[in-house]
């Protein structure tokens, strides 16, 4: 699991910032979440094989969060992308996308999906046989969606050494891998624990952004390995925090806390901090395992 | 006349190209024309005033041309922007942006005026006291127009001698910039020759993107002092020309040739060309003074 932080920061993009965007690898799957401004630079940019991207999730429809999907849509049509693109995001996102393709006469290559999100509820978007992607409803100004993505166990591994030791045919691997035991020709029966190793445990990745303080997602994000909660404040702004409708550092710890997450990665900061290590600082007297997102950043789990 | 290309690349953006737009500064009025992907980064790299932009010309509405200009409108309110904004294009861009500012739910802090345009002819669609803009159509895949700076002329100079050797009256002295003569106490009429210099000459510039080659501006931007021409292709590429309803170096400098102008600066480069040095060589062998745009560049006239 990669997650390259194209962009972390609030409101306008500028000269060495970057408004929100982000991309997870993911089990082979590449999914993009949120477009500012510039996005589809910032992918070039970090070299990205950004045509590997079908499935884009977008959060909500504020600038700063989509306004460079439309220029990424158009990319891919005159790089003559064929492969079907799925896109999330709230009701309107289709109607906006449509309507400037259609007044600059362009159409795409490729099969174009949207999937309209209007839900209060927490609803699975997408689900294939390795990975499930939920969204997570938060408090914004407008409507606005966080997304929950996380693997699925894998196969058990198989224990060669037993496996020949007891002479099983080849045709019952499938069978044992899957958590089947298997019975000998003598008649005895050998236990799965016998034969395979636990999988990889699964991992999950909660993005968070833009919300105000809520509880409420807790039981969503509950023992997520690596949570991304926007904090656009420190606490000394906190009183910025309802009419804006965001979250100071301390308080996105404080979810992190709550939601026993194993990792809290801080993003979407306000332009008015010259530095954000501070974030980071506050955030830890609360979580330990604090970290801060920063254009070009790379997590790997 | 100050003319900063901010971007003359075709088709995506990528790191170190930027789609098209430029800001003129004419007569103290600060133009934007065109506003694709990453202009308000441009503006800002380049250390633009750009809160002093009260008009922007949108050409057409292809993606390179306009899918930076709601991220420029939003900044703008974000920043607290009061006076009036006016934009100028094709029928559209009105619906298109009033429906993003909805979906966000983000209203501007300044009047936005849009004045859509859908003549076939050449119309004025601003004017003052000290400037001029028409509209030049222009044929490419969608409806889309260049534009025509003219500054107006200015007042006569004064020539303070001999209006002081005549001891003209202080209160006729804007008749005389107005190029009235003046009748002495004596009977003697002085000819406004004698008490003023000429102003300086009133300049132009025509911005001409996109366009397939179309000897019908011709006779709209006659004698500019400079022009700006779309030069997609190198001619080597000239097949490419119909089909895009674009033109080649050769076909822009025909244009300057034919038109008079003083100076032809190239650009909306195809991103296929390693070095754009080749459109100027190109150019020359039919308009000697020809340049190219690049991005950063600064021309002063």
């Amino acid at each position: 699991m990669t997650l390259t932080i194209l962009g972390c920061y609030a409101a306008t993009p500028r000269t060495m910032t970057n408004p929100t965007a982000q991309l997870l690898e993911m089990k082979g799957r590449m999914f993009l979440i949120d477009c500012g401004e510039g996005t589809q630079v910032q992918l070039r940019k970090h070299k990205l094989k950004f045509s590997r991207i079908n499935h884009i999730f977008i959060s909500h429809l504020h600038g700063d969060h989509f306004y460079g999907l439309i220029g990424l849509i158009s990319t891919f049509a005159l790089l003559g992308r064929k492969t079907d693109l799925h896109v999330y995001g709230p009701k309107g996102i289709k109607e906006i996308t449509l309507l400037q393709l259609k007044l600059s006469n362009s159409w795409t290559s490729y099969n174009l999906y949207f999937h309209e999100l209007e839900s209060e509820e927490s609803v699975v978007v997408f689900e294939d046989d390795k990975v499930r992607v939920t969204t997570i409803p938060l408090r914004h100004r407008v409507y606005t969606n966080g997304y929950l993505f996380e693997e699925k166990a894998g196969e058990r591994k198989l224990n060669i050494e037993a496996v020949e030791n007891y002479e099983i045919d080849l045709c019952y691997y499938r069978k044992i891998k899957w958590g089947g035991d298997i019975t000998l020709d003598d008649g005895r029966t050998i236990p799965n624990e016998e034969l395979t190793f636990d999988p990889l445990p699964a991992k999950s990745y909660a993005f968070c952004s833009d919300t105000v303080y809520t509880e409420a997602i807790v039981p969503i994000i509950k023992n997520v390995d690596v949570l991304y909660h926007e904090s656009t404040f420190l606490e000394s702004e906190v009183q910025y925090c309802e009419k804006t409708m965001h979250c100071t550092a301390m308080q996105a710890a404080t979810i992190a806390k709550k939601a026993n997450a194993g990792q809290l990665i801080l993003g979407h900061f306000s332009t008015r901090y010259d530095s954000i290590e501070r974030f980071k600082t506050e955030a830890r007297t609360i979580f330990e395992n604090s970290e801060i997102a920063d254009d070009g950043k790379v997590f790997e789990f």
